[in-house]
């Protein structure tokens, strides 16, 4: 505090900063276009501040709120302000506290009037990828700017996960020293697929990282994470809301959110473990001969690659679906351009793959899977993070995003049935196309085979039968009476 | 068609059935105080439903409707329909459309004295348990009775995935014919940890089942579930927001709800494997010697029962947080009698054992998993569980929410560190007498440690050391300048 007080008298004296007493006092001593930037705790302290602007607002004014808002109070405010034509601006920023200093990524989202007024100062303080380009872009109208921004942190929370599930095997699982694993880190930060990860960066600074004493400070963490769980943060949690809402099966995010959220509440934990059940569960060293060491490393880095590649695409398939139901007509390059630089989820290779395949336009856009370099990518990853997967539960250890990843991939890779290489239906449909492909039949058909079976048993829920055209989400139009009710006669 | 006109004109014959020509004749004919009963689709058509009623509707009058509604779409009813002394009852029905003949599970939510007025009603049509009783009970205020029965929806699609997914490695795993998993699933269905589940017994009956041309019908079934992805059933994604708005780790519940959403849109499935990236999965049968074929099935045996009770475990703890938040002080035993018959989840070991802890309320009221007799069920099922999904992973096979309730059970059972077995902390806290309980210390960190890290490093969000008491959900109070910003003084 005292060296805060210090700068402000600094900036004070250099007629940088100055001290008002109150809404009054700022808006009097504003031109005539006034331009507001704020980031408050979302919910009530952002209204709040905006209610208390109001009776000074007129038309051509602007504000840009930057805090981790809610897209949908976002829209609100909006609403109520578009009527005096005051321009509400909803900017996520990332970077952390120090983006200060370095430049944050900054995702605004309003009116194109507005965001044309705001778009030179976001420029000039956004973060600067490594062409130099701001990490900032006009993402698009309405609460989209907040919208992306919350699914960034969407991807933060499932990559984090990930990255700390690997840094167990690397430190228990391996029982690598804190330098040993910061070698690691540092070389998967260097090159290759994670190269300029920044998450991979931080945690190598993180593995050296000792304090006055010196003792590694990570080891002293409690394993604690409650920034959901105490409301304070809303973007991991409104990212799990809006991909359950929109049905996009975005498991790796979702599977990692509920476990931070576990972690946070270390009483309950002890009171499960207390009730006896958690004597079966027995972390142990991976049994990893030292001559295979290195290559299971670099099944890690795999792993960690196909996990975070499978976030992003979790992340910008729920974009895509809020920008179809909502017609925002997203630009997606234009959104990885963002991401570039300052921001938590910078990951220089995957925004390199990712932005290809948009300039390219050569994949399903609702489905960032369907594209074949992604595809490519990912499954030469898949036997790794298989074989991760097994060591790490064999051995007690914890995956639940990683895990979760390979049955994401798995299931939203799987197709068996006649028609995957049936003949043409005799009902054309949108889909026909598919139904003339002939896949290399591999017999993966899902076991909700069986729950649908379940559902028509007892709900008359209809089924599609397999000789059906393949189709998208689509009721099907069989019923079996499976046990006829008591005194039908249709036995 | 023709049956129902014929049943229709039946008891119009024996005055049972009146047809009318809308609201107006309706009302006219019914005598001073008026009962409603309603199964709609939720949301706008039950809303029409209300707001043509409502002319007619005065102090003393009942709606009961039995629809799967949104809580908050009742409660939005109750406070209009309150102020005229009219009672919304809402009434979660759970037993399936042949349940007209044998009786549903009912759950009514409301006022006490609309309750008081429906029960005698509600008790004479709902199911009865083994002991005649009926399975219906009042839940009680608000949305609590549309709220329990969304949850008990959710804990159907966690079980519905957990057997589908046992129901694969039995087929495809172990090569098993439609007859022999029949018989499988009939054993389980008769004595054990799984007697008379319905899910269990009805998939015996889906086993046999052979249509007119001898055929099994299950095997004609594609494997899409569409019923939550095209919105017509909203339950299991209510249940799935809940949970991650109340911050509960529901994440077999949750697993399962993706892994059938994802299911929904095969084309999109089958424009991902076209991209190649599913060629790498290749299902296989399981590597089982014959002789060790019963042990393994009586694993599954174990496994499902694993499941299923952690699946209750999480939508109870759901009910309980929702509870909580709204002052609801609901009656758990009650709760589980809804559960004994009629409905999709019956599970009389499970709802034996769950009634029992709540009757001696030897556990934590927040976390099922705290008591001693739910953790030995679990803990005695723990290696099966273990086993089973490593041969299924190993063997291309597909368990996202049985995969998911391993972790879970793991991550909601782990502590680990100094304050596990420490002496007593220098400020006593509510939890404080935890501090002083010595665990057995096996080291179970988890590894949000390192996460925590990560999120003091770049937001300053502020940790809990290990030798900080052992708390709930508490922010911590450490943080450390792993980086000092560039110009600043404190390196």
């Amino acid at each position: 505090m005292e060296k805060l007080d210090k700068m402000c008298r600094d900036l004070h004296k250099e007629d940088k900063l100055h001290r008002t007493k109150g809404y009054d006092e700022v808006c009097a001593k504003l031109g005539e276009t006034k331009v507001f930037v704020f980031s408050t705790p979302h919910g009530r302290p952002a209204d709040k501040c905006v209610e208390a602007l109001k009776p000074h607002l007129k038309k051509g004014d602007v504000i840009i709120d930057c805090g981790n808002e809610h897209w949908k109070n976002t829209e609100r405010r909006q609403r109520d302000l578009d009527p005096m034509g005051v321009h509400y601006i909803g900017c996520g920023v990332s970077g952390g506290y120090q983006s200060a200093r370095a430049g944050p990524s900054m995702s605004p989202g309003g009116s194109a009037e507005g965001l044309v007024k705001v778009m030179p100062f976001l420029r000039s303080i956004a973060a600067k990828d490594n062409e130099g380009r701001p990490c900032t872009n006009p993402v698009g109208p309405g609460g989209s700017g907040h919208y992306v921004k919350m699914v960034h942190n969407g991807i933060e929370q499932g990559m984090m996960s990930v990255l700390a599930e690997v840094w167990l095997l690397l430190t228990q699982g391996l029982g690598l020293s804190n330098e040993e694993v910061g070698k690691i880190l540092n070389s998967w930060n260097e090159k290759g697929p994670l190269r300029n990860c920044f998450l991979v960066a931080i945690g190598v600074d993180i593995q050296r990282t000792k304090d006055k004493n010196a003792q590694y400070v990570v080891s002293q963490i409690r394993d604690k994470v409650v920034q959901d769980a105490d409301e304070e943060e809303g973007t991991g949690i409104w990212t799990c809301e809006e991909a359950v809402a929109r049905h996009v099966p975005a498991a790796s995010i979702l599977s990692a959110h509920l476990f931070r959220c576990a972690s946070s509440d270390l009483a309950r934990r002890a009171k499960n473990r207390k009730a006896g059940g958690g004597n079966q569960i027995k972390p142990q060293k991976l049994r990893i001969d030292s001559s295979a060491r290195e290559a299971f490393i670099e099944s890690l880095h795999k792993t960690t690659y196909f996990c975070f590649l499978a976030c992003f695409a979790q992340g910008l398939d729920i974009i895509r679906r809020k920008d179809k139901d909502s017609d925002w007509k997203l630009d997606y390059r234009k959104i990885l351009q963002l991401w570039r630089g300052g921001c938590i989820i910078t990951a220089e290779h995957i925004t390199d793959l990712l932005d290809g395949m948009y300039a390219r336009g050569d994949h399903d856009p609702d489905s960032v899977l369907s594209n074949e370099e992604v595809e490519r990518e990912l499954s030469s990853c898949f036997q790794p993070a298989k074989e991760i997967v097994l060591k790490a539960i064999e051995a007690d250890l914890f995956v639940p995003a990683t895990s979760q990843t390979l049955e994401y991939y798995k299931y939203e890779n799987s197709v068996s049935d006649k028609s995957s290489s049936m003949t043409p239906s005799p009902s054309p449909t949108a889909f026909h196309e598919l139904c003339l492909l002939t896949f290399r039949v591999t017999k993966t058909h899902l076991p909700t085979q069986f729950m649908e079976a379940q559902l028509d048993y007892f709900g008359e829920h209809m089924f599609e039968s397999k000789d059906d055209p393949m189709r998208g989400v689509q009721k099907g139009e069989h019923h079996y009476e499976w046990k006829p009710a008591k005194g039908s006669s249709d036995k």
